[in-house]
């Protein structure tokens, strides 16, 4: 049979109360339409149960049904029971399911939970790495056909996941486009209109990308062509926004670091000022990071500065809190309260107050002290109107250049050649 | 007659490949339920036509369809003539529409863009002040009821303006009911389907409620009923999980404290171990926020905690990094050595690994110490199986638990009273 004509089903009562907006339909039909597929209607509807009569609508004329949402614990989440008996089956307690939902909850899976551990009797469990909620995949006979129902749960960290591992693969086997190449990247520090652009003036005919936002990256994917093809295109973007701001794969900033300290078997230690926390706050965010993480410093205030980092009065006085010379004082001084091998600082402007027009927000400096190499410090500007967006960038920097100065690099000249705004 | 369902219908190829994000749904999702409307799908869909039956099936159950895209000038946009089929009556040419193009294109209206001037017979035109579409709409006869049929054009910059100028004011008209009743609250410490639970078990009848899971807080709001009944219900979920973790309207935990603060014009020092930096981030993610953050330690390592914040051996020794004792040290330590007028600090396991039987992951201490009150110190248990979610909850804890010590309250007796898991 020919797995052509696909329809979306979207839960979630916060979605047709325009409370947030879905993300699922875009990802999910580009994705499709990449294999080949047609969409025909993509449906947002409340967790109310009405999506039982439009399943049993699509199912007549579509070869592939995916839901998504409804498969929580509360009494709103009937996803499960509604695909039951579409199939025309009962709801069974599945082993994997229940497995991995103990695991995770042990002794309060009696509760609410327990449910999630039921699927269609027939159907296949796909694994929720991310949450609670299982998902699951099978097939229901229509006439001569077999429809293919995919149900996964709502929140975006878990259904993403869990639809590019479990859920793509088998679509693209079905329609016969599995052969159809990618590649993935991680960039740093760029808008997403800037990466779009900058993608449009290097891309090469038969090519398409895609971007797309996260916490501290935007991914972007190549597609079509072949392999070569897919890294001059990546080359030329490279050469356009400089080094370390596209690497290969789905890699967090703070990945770059701890890779560098794991490899040494070796630890760092923090003075953060703008970014509050937030560099420490992604370092210990993955259980063992007592290995590379000793501890460190909000120095926020000046006299938090000059108290536990022993940041001279005079340079504050002279070169002001965000210069290169307060950054290589707050590393210096850190390194000297630890016995960590490495130190970074980050000093800056987030925003929207406190700019001038020699320090316009957005300037942050950064330094880097160890036991082995000179200190270096630099002064970044990253132009952003978000507060937010300008702490989650200045940590990506204090990442990248703390990566890039234990292995040796001058940091002067990578900054020097970015070319991200 | 009484409005109240509604369905939306976002037409345009470019969706359903994923291609472009649909903008419209949220939008005018959020403004009908605002008016008192239910949203009972959006529907996205190719210009292909398929619209069509969809209208005819909705037309029997709904009170309002709002339909955008479609109505361009090529062979693929054909809204127009569909809504007047489903109305049964004819297209005619409107002066008004006519006009209006006239004006815009002259003699080039005799094209592909003639069709522009075109609307269903007894419908109205809604004029399009950014763009060639203009929309309509009109009344159908459906049994005893008047379904309203809106058409507008695709384009967010023409859509959106004509939807308020045009659309909003005859759906407020319509459905009386501008002031729908709901009332909101944020939750802490409490899981998705523990709230649920919760809920089920003092919910009034006629009461409805939902959860939204936020990064720090789970939002929860009570609609229907009058104010009193909402009140009450809220109550009793109040007198179920204890002090301070239900509270009015839209708060960050983080906010509690930095209320008490501002008001005392005063500040505040951390010291974090188990949260690495969220504490200090989360204090300093508003700008202004050296106001009431003095600074902090991240001390991970044992031996940063005895050399930043001069913990003793012979405490992290006898009772470990994760005591109330060591957490009172870290507290005092931290006041000790800033100029700050309050000091708190948080200590635990966050797991995955570290944890012991005395102590399991998600045992947390926190201690709390100023210039006039006496230090205290509490032990609390996170039950997650997540380290994110055990971290989140930790700051949580700290913010409002720092809120309730510049209060003057004693922790030990709030702690105790919470039944969050």
């Amino acid at each position: 049979m020919n797995y052509t004509r696909a329809a979306l089903f979207i839960i979630g009562t916060e979605l047709t109360r325009g409370v947030i907006s879905d993300r699922h339909g875009r990802l999910i039909s580009s994705q499709l339409t990449q294999l080949g597929y047609r969409v025909e209607r993509i449906i947002i509807l409340p967790d109310d149960g009405s999506v039982s009569v439009l399943l049993k609508e699509c199912v007549k004329t579509c070869d592939v049904l995916l839901v998504t949402g409804g498969l929580g614990p509360t009494s709103d989440d009937r996803t499960r029971s509604i695909i039951a008996d579409l199939a025309g089956v009962e709801l069974i307690r599945h082993p994997l399911a229940f497995e991995a939902l103990y695991k995770r909850m042990g002794e309060r899976i009696w509760g609410a939970n327990e449910q999630q551990t039921m699927i269609p009797e027939g159907f296949e469990v796909i694994p929720n790495p991310n949450g609670t909620a299982c998902g699951f995949r099978g097939f229901i006979r229509v006439d001569e056909r077999e429809v293919l129902v995919v149900a996964l749960p709502g929140p975006p960290r878990e259904m993403d996941r869990m639809f590019f591992d479990h859920v793509r693969p088998l679509l693209g086997e079905l329609s016969g486009h599995n052969d159809f190449e990618r590649s993935d990247y991680s960039t740093y520090l760029l808008g997403e209109s800037k990466l779009e652009e900058l993608c449009r003036s290097v891309a090469s005919e038969g090519l398409e990308w895609g971007t797309r936002f996260q916490e501290q990256t935007i991914s972007l994917y190549i597609a079509g062509g072949d392999q070569e093809k897919r890294t001059a295109m990546v080359e030329r973007l490279r050469s356009l926004v400089g080094p370390l701001l596209i690497v290969d794969g789905d890699v967090q900033p703070v990945e770059m670091l701890i890779k560098e300290l794991k490899e040494r078997g070796q630890s760092i230690a923090t003075a953060e000022s703008v970014t509050g926390g937030l560099v420490s706050k992604l370092l210990t965010d993955q259980s063992g990071s007592s290995a590379w993480y000793w501890g460190g410093v909000n120095t926020y205030a000046y006299e938090a500065k000059v108290r536990l980092l022993g940041v001279k009065e005079e340079t504050l006085a002279t070169f002001g809190a965000v210069s290169t010379e307060c950054a290589k004082e707050m590393a210096e001084g850190i390194l000297r309260q630890s016995s960590a091998d490495w130190a970074l600082s980050v000093t800056g402007i987030a925003g929207p107050s406190g700019g001038s027009e020699e320090k316009p927000v957005g300037t942050v400096c950064f330094g880097f002290a160890s036991r082995t190499l000179e200190t270096q410090s630099v002064q970044v500007h990253l132009s952003s109107h978000s507060r937010d967006i300008i702490r989650r960038r200045a940590a990506t920097v204090a990442f990248l250049l703390a990566a890039r100065y234990i292995q040796g690099g001058c940091l002067l000249d990578t900054v020097k050649k970015w070319q991200y705004s």
